[in-house]
């Protein structure tokens, strides 16, 4: 069940890219598992991934590769993450590539692997090398959907995402996928990401802009404070628009297009959230007031990550205590909680280490009786800001996590 | 449902306190929901207290009290915190410790406040005055039982432990109770303890056990990760045993003593965790071989705070990649994946940053089937080690935090 109204958009074709899914029968049998998407060579490629230190064997592949070629095909499957699987993961990661490759005539590092679903399995190698002819075959332009719903594992939708920019009368497309529902948190976590655009652009100010965008998005978002071994972020430019090059961020038209890709970059992250396992609320939180952002996101995050203000939310009950117990518990240096504000949507509810004298119950349960709100904390102590998207902990947190993999 | 075989001890009086627990009405009708313990004179009182920034009322003049005075009377109610009520509850905190000593003839000071239950109620104040004379009248020295099933609220059974010890023929005696089963968590939580002796020793020698002693015991578990604003832990020893005095930690009945402390100290946290909201399983968590205690206590707590861990170990399924992941992302510097073990009791499950040739799905199957297990990691990167205790994550900790309150 997701919280808000999800929108399947109609997504374009992009010159310059083709997609295939296919049904390998890596883990599954009765759906699609296996992504190929082809960008044309010239491309510019950029990529974030997980910061947890057990990488599974793709990541390392993929940034090995994305360091020393030109991507022309990047390679997906579900079901299994090729995680914690040792030597062994290290050569079938690679192995995948190699056949991808001798089917398109490119060089092996041309191809960036990318894998989700169980960690700790061994991959089933003979599944992938039967479907890869088959995704070749099938590659078309017109795939955005399917692959969408081919990356997918606990996800109840497929999360899309597309824009179209006029740089002075030239169109320029950008279209995004992602998955992921669960083990997200900030550092990013089982969600794979693949943004593409046939803008002109190059290799160097696109990685910047997908740093920027990343962090702005991906390590803005949690369900349950799990990152995952497999996180990968992918932000490819065909450069087939005709519009001039873009030089860097600074421009007008790096400007335009950075804020462009932010914004579908968090549209993204939020779709994550709102298909959050289990999730039925869509909460922002907001951190004001703040001497810095290290002390906004350990405010907000400790809020986030707090069972018990989850729980809350689930339960549509404005159990404020808890919300100024995770404040408390920030470690936020020299805070002085009598300089703290909170508040439930408009409604101030804590000032003064107590409850605000204009706050009435009722005021607070018309705000979590909602299935969307904002908490906005404000510590006054200084001029930064930041806000975090995250969702409820719920019966059904429980169950998917508990009978997955089962 | 508590984890494990729950025992209640028959509790022996200790000289030179007497106990009471009466009802009150503060929030619950029903049952009992105020303690009065009154300490003979001249005896010493230790404490620790909770270090969320959001000091609860009774906390701040609890410690403004202890710093003063010698206590004589503890008041303990449950089913309100008197936390995040501002002024007016520093001044019925205030207020309560007035109506003891006027009833029992002593300063205010040496009357030491305590609150659990919900954040942000005005106390019922009416209800507390009414329920001071009758706890006075009804102390006794055989009420331990009743005064530990007084301070409960979310918990299911009353926590009690006890012990003797022999001086070279001189008996000791120490008795100690808890409450607390949610927001638990180092640093504490919802947690109340008191720990009673009849040993004769000085207050700074006292304190200085009671630090230790908490740090190796309420410091080192977690059901949530949510910590209080209320936890106190008090240590208060009567002298009036027939013995030595104590003069420091490191005379020969000066460990003796300090090791049966922290042993009371280790059960009372342990029977908190086993009564862990909604715990089906009571796990130990162990990282050996760090190269410092921050860095064993980040993996430890990074597992143990996993909710995917911690489902995956409610659905008894040993899904050791979320294990791993969580080592992973624990932010341990410099640690290298392929010298990270981990084994579920003696069950060897990863090494090489991979799965262990001799593991079998079985045999960790056989690990999380039982109701208690062991979770250990060794870091391969020096000699330090920890244990904290946890709990799984079910369907009945929602239940439990999203109903109460309503």
């Amino acid at each position: 069940m997701a919280v808000g109204e999800i929108k399947i958009p109609l997504m374009p074709a992009i010159a310059g890219v083709r997609l295939a899914s296919v049904k390998a029968g890596i883990r599954y049998s009765d759906r699609d598992d296996l992504v190929l998407v082809e960008l044309a060579e010239g491309a510019s490629v950029a990529g974030c991934f997980t910061r947890n230190l057990y990488k599974a064997a793709p990541v390392i592949v993929c940034q090995d590769h994305l360091a020393v070629a030109e991507p022309r095909y990047l390679l997906i499957n579900s079901g299994n993450a090729n995680a914690c699987t040792g030597k062994q993961g290290l050569e079938d990661a690679q192995k995948s590539c190699d056949w991808v490759a001798d089917q398109a005539g490119v060089a092996p590092e041309a191809v960036l692997p990318f894998s989700t679903g169980v960690i700790g399995m061994p991959m089933n190698m003979s599944a992938l090398e039967k479907g890869i002819p088959n995704a070749y075959a099938a590659l078309d332009e017109h795939n955005w959907e399917p692959v969408a719903r081919s990356i997918m594992t606990t996800d109840t939708f497929p999360k899309m995402v597309t824009r179209e920019i006029d740089f002075d009368g030239s169109k320029v497309r950008i279209n995004g996928i992602a998955k992921g529902a669960g083990m997200i948190r900030p550092d990013m976590a089982t969600m794979l990401a693949y943004v593409v655009t046939d803008a002109k652009i190059g290799k160097e100010p696109l990685q910047k802009i997908c740093s920027l965008a990343t962090d702005k998005s991906f390590n803005r978002v949690t369900v349950d404070g799990d990152t995952s071994t497999n996180d990968s972020v992918i932000l490819a430019a065909t450069g087939k628009a005709k519009m001039p090059f873009i030089e860097s961020m600074e421009t007008h038209f790096g400007r335009l297009f950075t804020n462009t890709v932010i914004e579908v970059f968090q549209e993204l992250a939020q779709l994550l959230v709102r298909d959050g396992e289990g999730a039925t609320k869509f909460v922002t939180i907001v951190v004001d007031g703040a001497a810095g952002t290290d002390d906004c996101l350990k405010v907000a995050y400790c809020i986030a990550h707090s069972p018990l203000v989850k729980t809350a939310m689930f339960a549509s009950d404005p159990n404020w205590g808890r919300l100024v117990a995770a404040v408390g518990r920030a470690d936020v240096e020299n805070l002085d909680v009598s300089s703290v504000r909170v508040w439930l949507d408009d409604q101030l509810i804590v000032e003064n280490a107590g409850v605000a004298a204009s706050y009435r119950e009722e005021l607070g349960q018309r705000v979590f009786d909602q299935p969307e709100f904002t908490i906005r904390v404000d510590l006054g102590m200084g001029n930064f800001s930041e806000s975090i998207w995250t969702c409820d902990l719920s019966h059904e947190y429980i169950s998917i996590n508990a009978d997955y993999r089962s």
